[in-house]
């Protein structure tokens, strides 16, 4: 950690720094220049917290050397984390291809865009039981008949299923039904749910928040981490910035940029980040080509009728295009998909 | 609501169209020029979504004309609402000045910073029992203990309190003691939790997200008051965006955009928004002279030894000097302060 | 145009904007429902400006529905354009590979990493003689000198040459050296510098300025179009967002977005996006699969000892591997890449 | 400034790094810890540029400790700057009140409109006759007509008179009529119209960019003042966020925040920041409150008939309301505001 302080300090403020550091356990290195006076101070930056320094007058800037977060970084895991779910595998150059609904709305519904998902190649199955809406008069989800209905069309299929938790209480419910937790993004810093699904054993997959940067996201991977859970796979769903003909920016740079700061797997999820189907192809193609280790995209066989987010859905023919042209992109990458059995592709 | 066809819409699209919006109840009125055909609906718009329309295909752009928050509008209550809590008045005319430690560490700390900022003119007292923080390894806060000193110190000082509440689960205990909710930027859509407090009768002060509208903030309240919750207090503490040398950026055009919206009240919080002390007073000064309902203030009397957000705070003899130059500009505004008992200033 | 009167407009309001549309010789289409009036005009945008009409006391809002732009919107182009520069086609299929160091800095230098560039499979060259640097005491390029570097370069090595024109001034001499103007994300809204070159007959590449949207993007082209230059080439190269960890946040949506919108081609700029050579190659191989039609890339020989921008240069070993991927996926993607003569990749 | 290496960095690294430094004529400081390594740099940093240091193999993250402007800054200049334009005083307790149209569009309305600006109190006349429209169709001002009519307006009144220029090569000419340039916001960053105008002895009023930070407009204002043009005046006119329901969104902060950093005037300009003529008294009188020099804002006699920008603009009745608030807070601010002779406010 470096202190630096502001122009011409007085011997006082400097000594008064300096028995700060050591009464905290730290040795202190004072260099002194013609502008700046600076202070070195090596050692455990966890129990150096940058605030409280920078609370003392005369501290113009204290400058943190060491990333806050440790379960999440490769420091800690050099080796890139493989999840095995259901035999399909997640990480180390296995894709993870999530598809369905955004909201489940009845059973034959559901089971018809399974069963087209999974024959074009979709490994996982999606879709919500509770459904976090801007407004409170939209339809909420249907709870835990969504689940029984996700549970039944991923057996049937050969999927595993990933379903969203909005609330710490519904954890132990969702945890009977599901085989991935799906934090949202409005949720990434609801910390008492994120240690809740920390206390399970489940997978979660952990989306990035609308204004989060990727340390927000990896220090909110470590509050699942730091419980013992240790199968999180990021998700990035778009930012929010200035530009209005998207619902979100995608920000592809944080597929590198994260793995190469941790050895979790990292997804992304074409359909929030731009909320228009016209764009959900090619984005989901850059995604592999940057590196991803799965993609997350909503399908519907009835966007004009559906109960949530219809219109940035693909149909089933579209998805099925699409992941033709993944298919080819991973195997150029260098990237396997698992298929589920029975599945040619 | 207006739908806008793409370019030389077939008449199958057309028809289509037309057929959706009557069988959804509603009259729909076709204008058809040489650039573009657009169809109007009159109507209410809660029975006629957005989503479903845009999803069909020929369709370039859905423009809804309503609002879509109801109970948080000036259109369903003209007159600005104003609340009373323990003898303060917020709205109206009327500023809440909340002052008070980030976090609850000590009775003795607590009690020391309650007396002085009561005594600068404050009347809400405020203190965090629970704590959402960045990193799992940073102090949560006292709890169920912090609540207790805090209610000790709101009744020895003659001050109605203010405190976060992070979880639903939490609701049931932080009701027995506090006057107020506090729902934090991070959880502004935390759908469930403000569903919980929509439940209660207590206040809620509900804070902006990072990265949310106006609209969404108007959103969000509405989850609150179709509970039957009446008393929404809005927050501004800033946005995020790219400007690095502030913690956020303090969007004060939202308090008259917010008035105009709505007949909610709305106070500033120009310590989170900011994160400088050297920031602060301009910025505390500013709010009031844009008509604000309020303003929220962290106070604590040794910043480099607190647990929590130090650098950001006041001094106590810092904060009652603010408190001097809002009194003059609430004045020139011609809103008024109430006091607590006792307290001259 | 849809104009969306306040609620319960009076008489005397409504016949009022009745009679400014017709005064513009437009016929107005009025309905007036239970909670808005709305009044429609369908003609010529051009001639019925938004921002007069939002000036109407008693106006809510103002809905354009035709596009601003039209020399550059695929309603008056539908066909991709491709433009070819001394043998090197873009857009189209058709993907201009440009690279070569930030700065011109010496003969030596440069001529080192052409040779190296071109024989990696780059078909433009790039290096810039005025450079636009945030501070005054910065290396602000060799200007003519740097000029006659390059375009020797070029004829040495094969390639048309790319180079920045900051200057409406500048134009007549730039204009003599090089094949295609660069226009910097700074100027993306010189208006007077679009002009010049709009009055030229060479190629532009034009880059998306840091918080410009894409219809700003396809505005700014519409300078240069309307000038009687058709040969404009858009440039993503990344906006501004809270994300500090890179330079700026790429956003390649705006790649099948502006080609949904408009014929002319887009190229993307992963160094000046990303500003960090380990981002580079992903996010290079993100745009070739979002479907863009370039890819522009700092190259520098010795990048510590760079002039301008030396972290984000890539060295030519680096560009030549990324190379090799870049034309697997580019024939995956059915693209193709003209090499400049001599040269076998 | 210091310079941190990655983790376990190699004796070879060290002594590179090293070697570098003391080539550059400067002594390193070195700190090894167990997590990291640290070497700090005390000296002239404009000699010892980040950019090649970071470019080093090895090297994670180089901090600068100074500021990179020098004659913008405090450290240079303790005291306040204050200008005088004729008899106006702008800085160091000194109020500029800018006002008029957005366009000069004719003799008769910039008169009308002059007239009551200055009745009002307004200080300084504004008025564009170069105009950077978005769109290449819309009205691009009168010119050199324009500003002979706005010289005219000034001397007729008796106010300053402030314009935009937008092109190095109109520098001449403006320089004849104005008595301050205006640089606007899309031209922050035109470095070679700001080393023109930093080559007169005209006063300055540089706009920030859209999404410029504090010190990208401490940087654009060094450029005019290292030219030896010590007269800039700051103007904050919003940035550009997510929120869509206003033009800009104001950031208020970079008044007390420039005002730490710089020695410099700033103003605000609550019109452009908002476009909204209902939120323009409120953010102006949020200005007054949070110290800033002098508050710009757009009048216009008939806004619905306004060439450029109408439904931004206060009728002039609203201005002199307005006026009238912002004196009052202005006394209570202790500031004052120079009246033009023969007004009586």
């Amino acid at each position: 950690m470096i202190i630096v302080l502001k122009p011409h300090p007085t011997p006082q403020v400097i000594q008064h720094v300096l028995e700060r550091i050591e009464a905290l356990g730290f040795t202190p290195h004072l260099s002194q220049g013609v502008s700046r006076t600076i202070i070195g101070v090596i050692g455990d930056e966890d129990k150096l917290q940058v605030e409280p320094l920078q609370a003392i007058p005369g501290v113009e800037q204290v400058v943190p050397i060491l990333k806050p977060y440790k379960l999440a970084s490769r420091e800690f895991h050099a080796e890139e984390s493989v999840f095995e779910i259901k035999g399909v595998r997640i990480g180390g150059g296995h894709l993870a291809m999530i598809a369905g609904p955004c909201a489940i709305e009845s059973e034959s519904i559901l089971f018809e865009i399974a069963e087209k998902v999974r024959d074009a190649g979709a490994n996982i199955l999606r879709g919500g039981a509770f459904k976090p809406r801007t407004s409170p008069y939209s339809f909420q989800g249907l709870g835990e008949d969504g689940l029984k209905i996700l549970k039944a069309a991923g057996e049937q299929f050969g999927m595993p299923i990933v379903t969203e938790v909005m609330d710490p209480r519904q954890v132990d419910l969702v945890v009977r039904y599901t085989d991935i937790f799906q934090i949202g993004a409005r949720n990434m810093q609801n910390f008492d749910l994120l240690k809740e699904v920390g206390k399970t054993r489940t997978p979660a997959l952990l989306k990035r928040g609308m204004s989060a940067t990727v340390k927000d996201l990896l220090m909110s991977a470590e509050y699942i981490l730091a419980q013992g859970n240790r199968q999180v796979i990021l998700c990035e769903r778009g930012v929010r910035t200035f530009e209005d003909s998207t619902r979100n920016t995608l920000d592809l740079s944080i597929v590198p940029n994260a793995k190469g700061l941790s050895h979790l797997p990292i997804i992304v999820d074409p359909s929030h980040a731009t909320g228009r189907p016209d764009l959900i192809p090619a984005m989901a193609r850059a995604g592999v080509a940057a590196g991803c280790d799965g993609i997350h995209i909503e399908v519907h066989s009835c966007p004009e009728k559906a109960l949530s987010d219809g219109p940035q859905a693909l149909l089933p023919h579209q998805y099925a295009k699409l992941m033709t042209e993944l298919r080819q992109l991973a195997e150029v990458m260098g990237r396997t998909i698992d298929v589920r059995e029975g599945v040619t592709v």
